[in-house]
């Protein structure tokens, strides 16, 4: 947990890249996992609510093991139809059973390729009703203490001091806080609404460029070009097209010239 | 394993009584799992594609917990329409990612009851396949091998002895032949079909005596009048209903009159 | 439309009674349909998204139609694990979709029945949802005019007149105010919140002495003890439990007392 | 139901070429309908339950209607995860419920792009299910009579004379027999199972010359060189890939060339 008391862990210029996997459902194929997953090193596997079928998980988590990336659960609202993407007003021992029922089957199929979950990171809405409401937060802690103590938590790089807190003291579980590699931010340390104009970075070297001075300086440019702390342990990246791809391509060849090592976070938080 | 070698077992006079539960979904609720669960020592518990949701899990490993049963996955075909009881030309890749799923989902519920699983038994359809199939039992097996080799497998007490005997030692998972309290049995050990008179015993004392001389005697009287050898460590009873109950009480006094002690399957397999 | 001009129909002292029916699912029996719909005159049957199936529903299409009881679309949120009652962040075009869907599913067993549909009302948390913003009560319009032009839409009595206008003369859909039995009002004639004390009506006198005061003055006592005007002309009853049931008795021998006739409200409107 | 007496109609020279379509789920895209639906005459429209939701339908729809082309139901088994290619042990009668659910669903959406359906055309499963009982075919007309007379049932091109008879006469469902223009056929004129070698036709040649010489003499060249009688109205093509398209161009082409008009069925069945 001292990790998190920031300049300490960026001496050691370690970085963790995640990305989205597992997305395909029966014969519907989404997302380039073939070839995102060699290039990140922590992979958030969709678990059936919101995308995803055990065929799907199986195959990803193989794919994830093969590749020693860091196997990760993706819950999602139940909301095949809308992709997990739209908030549900469900109450809190609801979401604790999605969570639970979705990481335990994620489990299974780890169990299955001979490795052990990593790490959980909401989904969607799920992550954006959690932003809104930690209780959210703290109930996937819970959820998480309950099933496996040693799971990593990603929640946003700017979530309050005190949730991080808690949830490491009170629950036992680790927090890694997360980074987007293409998103612009705001001045409190959160994300441009993606309505706004200038919310997703296209540029490559801007991105990267972001992703390197977070990872190097602790620091972030905002929106309106000031400049704020802003430590992660993890990166989001995508890999839904060929130019997403190029992206990652692009932000490892830089981490990588800086001298930054790009590792699964389970092996340094 | 030696137990399988029937009379050994039969001396000890054990027998493991379970019923199907957690079946209610949403604002559905299905059986009187309250009233059965503690009148039985093994909870087979619904996981979500055939019946049960994550709350009804959660609900159901408690109090199967409370009453220290044993926790069983109950997993179906994903038919919720059809309460899995339609077969479906799934493909045996299919079914292995299925009963993973399940079984990884209601772990999740079982670990935050700080419980174990104790056994597993394929719902419905599926365990209908798998006896035409064996090929469904071994990757049954071959699943719970991976998930947690100490899980028991239940199935009907008349399978082969070469298929029990590949599920024990290729996948060293301990199965447990289940005998049907209120069913009538052909010559060959299988069920007489339900659509047949006489499938079903709705008398209470036949019932309860077809239980005890299997247990006592490890031996079956068949529609046809014949006496054929049939042994089970596991004896299936319903909680559907308030008369289903009383046949459930009935059978307990009966065996607890004989001096047969009724514990978990996993205590004593 | 005239007889929204208020006062002019009450002398005509109709009303019709609708409950929510056709909840059931799969293995899965909710509400006492043959004792309910027998003793209402409108039934809205839910249509396989946050309940029902079509078996489900062609059995209570059936059924209302053997008993001369309008066939109504109660069509839901796509959500079978919270039956519908939780809020959904769906945006308008989805919702005309499952709108749409659902209506023209039950038409289909409507006309296996050799009948029309008579009315529509949204369910649970859709129907909330229209509440608190008319655009999806536009949506629904929209989406009826489109698919049957003498469809009567449900609205809660104090729906603002402004919007019941827009519905009749934008979209040539006729309205109809719905009143509930049970359920105390505030002053601005909106339903007293379920966790408020008081919220529900237990007592039948009570309830059958709102209903026959609404029906006969167009009036209303709210829980502050204020009179207010309210009309409608259909009141929702329910059919949950025999409670429900001799509620139901009681209001229907109240009316019938006072001169009330009990119509389907296609037949009046 | 004359046009089926054989030789009459073909004298017109008028052919019908389907695809399946609108078979995207919410994030899921799946087929290229864009570009097929301008080359066919008929559009087998998903309906829900193997694939399609009311956005996909909506759009898939009106992408039909302004383009002309035949709307049709193209109803399913509820398996969404295997995309309704697994066969179920469904009983007649809920095979009934789920067609007209999906029929009606589909309708509504003809309604509002202002438009009939044309035809229903059972998918995957289903279609083999009814191929081997033909009892799933009149239950299939025996829907389609109640909800719109006017409707056409596609049904293999090999189709007994009996059912077919029984269909028209029985129902009053006008059949169109169904060819597969990149399927080799038995001399019996059933279609060669996909597992065996030389089952689809890759060569865009030879798919072309068989589906003319199938509109224009009413002949199939068989596996074995064989030269059997085969008529339909209608022909399969598909629009999963650019090259399935290439392959609808050269149809269309030689079949233009041959002076044979190409018209949704419902124009001249």
């Amino acid at each position: 947990m001292s990790d998190l008391e920031a300049p300490a862990q960026m001496d050691k210029k370690m970085i963790d890249l995640n990305s989205d996997v597992g997305e395909s459902f029966g014969a519907y194929t989404l997302g380039l996992d073939d070839e995102v997953i060699p290039l990140v090193t922590s992979a958030n596997i969709a678990c059936g609510y919101h995308a995803g079928d055990p065929a799907v998980m199986r195959r990803t988590v193989s794919l994830a093991a093969a590749n020693s990336v860091g196997i990760g659960a993706h819950p999602g609202l139940p909301d095949l139809m809308g992709f997990g993407r739209r908030a549900m007003a469900a109450g809190l021992e609801e979401i604790k059973g999605y969570l639970a029922y979705q990481i335990g089957a994620l489990q299974a199929f780890a169990a299955m390729a001979g490795k052990q979950l990593q790490h959980v990171k909401p989904h969607g809405a799920l992550y954006n009703m959690a932003e809104r409401d930690p209780a959210i937060w703290e109930a996937t802690a819970e959820v998480m203490a309950a099933v496996d103590r040693d799971l990593i938590l990603f929640l946003p790089a700017a979530t309050d001091r005190g949730v991080l807190d808690l949830i490491g003291r009170t629950h036992g579980v680790r927090p890694a806080r997360e980074f987007f590699a293409d998103r612009a931010y705001e001045r409190d340390g959160r994300l441009v609404p993606r309505k706004l104009p200038g919310a997703v970075i296209r540029d490559h070297q801007r991105a990267a460029e972001q992703v390197l001075r977070m990872v190097t300086e602790g620091v972030v440019v905002c929106r309106d070009e000031s400049r704020i702390p802003l430590t992660a342990e993890t990166v989001c990246v995508h890999g839904d097209n060929p130019e997403a791809l190029n992206l990652v391509r692009h932000i490892r060849q830089r981490l990588t010239e800086a001298g930054v090592a790009i590792r699964p976070v389970g092996e340094f938080l």
